[in-house]
């Protein structure tokens, strides 16, 4: 009998040896695609791409099993040869190779240049061709800043004795209301995608206390804007026991100061390759709603032309407000109107027509909403009453608060936005790796 | 300006000095849920429920600012007392209270008996009232066993270089093909929900090498059985630069043994509270599909009816076999017939009937489906020919084949069958905390 016994043991020479000092000018194995090839006659600067990185092979006629003639780009193979320290190369490293074993081949060349620093293609042209766009350097670099706020969440979160919870994407009704829902048809019952998470989270507070999850959330909206995905993922997390929602505006701080921290750690190779400069976490400023929107209109003299709404170009300049009086990049809005919330929002108890909620501006940008819930069964049915709103599809949501919740409260973070500002870039898009929005649902 | 610095301080005393010595003697502040009180006339048990467990608290009439009579099971209390050391106690603790704070009241009595060691109810039941039932502390461990399972796959991935991605769930076309698919209008074109991120984490092999995804899926099989769950947490990861399907194995092994490794350290107590025998994962048997079918056939005196398909029957008599024989757990089924794997499938070039693929069996119950993916163009375009399917609304996937791919393979776990073997459950709607199925759309 056949045993496994756990990971198989590779004969290629780990990336830490290969760029460092213990086996220079002995023999070393590697893998990985032809990302370009610089042709010099009877050399050729072969460079091979790997998870971690480039890597400068040197093929000479003769010198190998095969010839320079025989190999092309985007052939994935394994080399074989000395490695070298050559102060030129990508990490001061080359290996003059000796054997050369081709593992696969392209059948057609490349779309794109996807050897140059920067991608000199459109958007649109990107997203076409996105498995291929991905494999610049680049491009590919922004989802492992990606992986390191995910990441960062759930551990910070583990780290806070918060309960990781998978809820369903499929259901009888939205969490949020309104028509911007994906319906259809579930074993001829009529069903939903799920908007968020919301509903289980606040069940699940009764049961972990904390929670959080990590998952896809669909939007029915029809906006195509920059900022718009009609799929994106959620970080959520909701707490209970909670004294206030500074309570929540605290544990996300806490939550960017881990991400930044692990990003400094773990992933400064990407954040040299796209230049990132990390933003202020260490102190957050909140600001109310309405202060806000007084702040903005005086210092830029405009006019506030609906008292209860924030409009996407005054978001933009109360981001500006607060880098230039405070140098932050990040602010916290609190106290949204009433109305602009969904029922299950707290209202402030000293005015009812604002919430206890608030949302947080990234360079101008809301990547996250969030803020205290109605915890008490009476209060919940009355709010939705006072809505005219029906119940119907919600009872096991309102039971849940029958059987007693603790006070609790808690946020939606939009990952792809906190990408994108954290990125410097101008769309939502560009921090998506396969964006779902009105016009595009492929590849 | 108001300023959020980082995780607000709470002044409730943490669960390890209340359950250390340090604290012994003194004054502590505990927050949590009535779980049970028993009210022996002056004095009455009052049993809170927090995340981390339950805790003992002592109330006696006139010591405190509340009489025993104002509280009721599944208020959410604030407790200020003494903590004192009672052997016949949780954790061999209790708090003999000064003063509480009631945080919330609930509107309706309990429907279920939570505090109960067991719950004794039918799972229908338990299911309707899921989020009651889970405050049960036995069922929210098993939530706890689930979260270890997904939190060791992703930190083992992560150490072995794979890169965590997330891709869309809605798409314009399956990547299993068939007919279990959830179809819907996308802003008037025809869309489906994933089945699997399969041409996803293949394509994204061409960038990352090595990738890996935790997210939902959905199956619109009718089947209503045991094992069969409409949408569940996939655990997908794809390798490039394999040797062959052993390093996948390989892996899958590694992640176990990890993943054990992780449940006897930071899980004990939920361990414990249900009593889980950890399964043997030092060596897992690797068996051909047809060798296994011949070995049970014989062992048990059973007719194989059909050499190219593996029953539930079948499957379950070779986890016995397994465990009879060299007491194995696990047990990996190897070489499944091309004609039972999906057109991606590398087949044997032994003998092409069969393919470099295999199945994970946990005490006879397929957990996993992996394997090795044909990675050249062509070859992939004449399987596709040879079967007679279309290659529309494939082009993207195709393409990036067309452009080179090294060898490659991957797996998908079935997080809730993989929980539910774990758990030693009999239906797989125990191990998922809100479960789809035929006629299950709600809670």
């Amino acid at each position: 009998m056949e045993f496994l016994n756990g990971i198989c043991k590779k004969e290629v020479t780990e990336w830490d040896e290969l760029t460092g000092t213990s086996l220079l000018n002995q023999e070393v194995v590697l893998e990985g695609a032809v990302h370009s090839i610089r042709n010099m006659g009877d050399v050729a600067f072969v460079i091979l791409r790997r998870r971690e990185g480039l890597f400068q092979t040197v093929v000479e006629n003769e010198k190998a099993n095969l010839s320079i003639h025989d190999l092309k780009e985007v052939m994935t193979l394994r080399v074989k040869g000395i490695l070298h320290e050559e102060e030129r190369a990508p990490h001061g490293r080359e290996v003059r190779v000796q054997e050369i074993e081709i593992l696969s081949s392209p059948a057609e060349p490349m779309p794109l240049a996807i050897d140059k620093w920067k991608l000199n293609t459109s958007l649109e042209a990107k997203l076409n061709l996105r498995p291929i766009a991905l494999r610049n350097i680049q491009e590919r670099s922004k989802f492992k800043i990606q992986e390191a706020l995910v990441r960062a969440f759930r551990d910070f979160l583990y780290e806070q004795g918060f309960t990781e919870i998978h809820t369903p994407k499929i259901g009888a009704r939205g969490a949020e209301g309104g028509a911007n829902l994906f319906k259809f048809s579930y074993f001829h019952k009529p069903a939903v995608l799920a908007q968020s998470p919301q509903f289980y989270k606040q069940m699940m507070v009764g049961v972990f206390d904390r929670v959080f999850e990590t998952g896809p959330v669909f939007r029915a909206e029809k906006h195509n804007t920059k900022r718009h995905l009609n799929e994106y993922t959620s970080l959520d997390f909701e707490m209970g026991y909670i004294d206030g929602f500074e309570d929540i505006m605290g544990m996300e701080t806490g939550f960017l100061q881990y991400a930044m921290e692990l990003l400094k750690k773990d992933y400064t190779k990407e954040l040299q390759i796209l230049k990132i400069q990390l933003p202020k976490v260490d102190q957050i400023p909140a600001v109310r709603f309405d202060k806000a929107k007084e702040l903005v209109s005086e210092k830029y003299n405009r006019k506030i032309r609906n008292p209860y709404d924030l409009e996407p170009e005054e978001e933009a300049l109360i981001g500006r407000y607060f880098k230039e009086e405070y140098d932050a990049d990040f602010v916290f809005v609190t106290h949204y109107p009433s109305k602009k919330r969904p029922f299950y929002a707290m209202d402030d108890p000293q005015d009812d027509k604002f919430t206890l909620s608030f949302d947080l501006l990234f360079h101008g940008l809301e990547v996250t909403t969030g803020g205290q819930r109605i915890h008490d069964y009476n209060q919940l049915k009355a709010k939705i009453a006072a809505r005219g709103m029906e119940e119907e599809g919600m009872e096991q949501y309102l039971d849940t608060f029958k059987h007693g919740m603790p006070p609790h409260g808690g946020l939606g973070i939009g990952l792809e936005r906190l990408t994108m500002q954290l990125l410097g870039e101008e769309n939502v898009r560009e921090a998506c790796l396969f964006p779902r929005d009105l016009n595009r649902l492929e590849p």
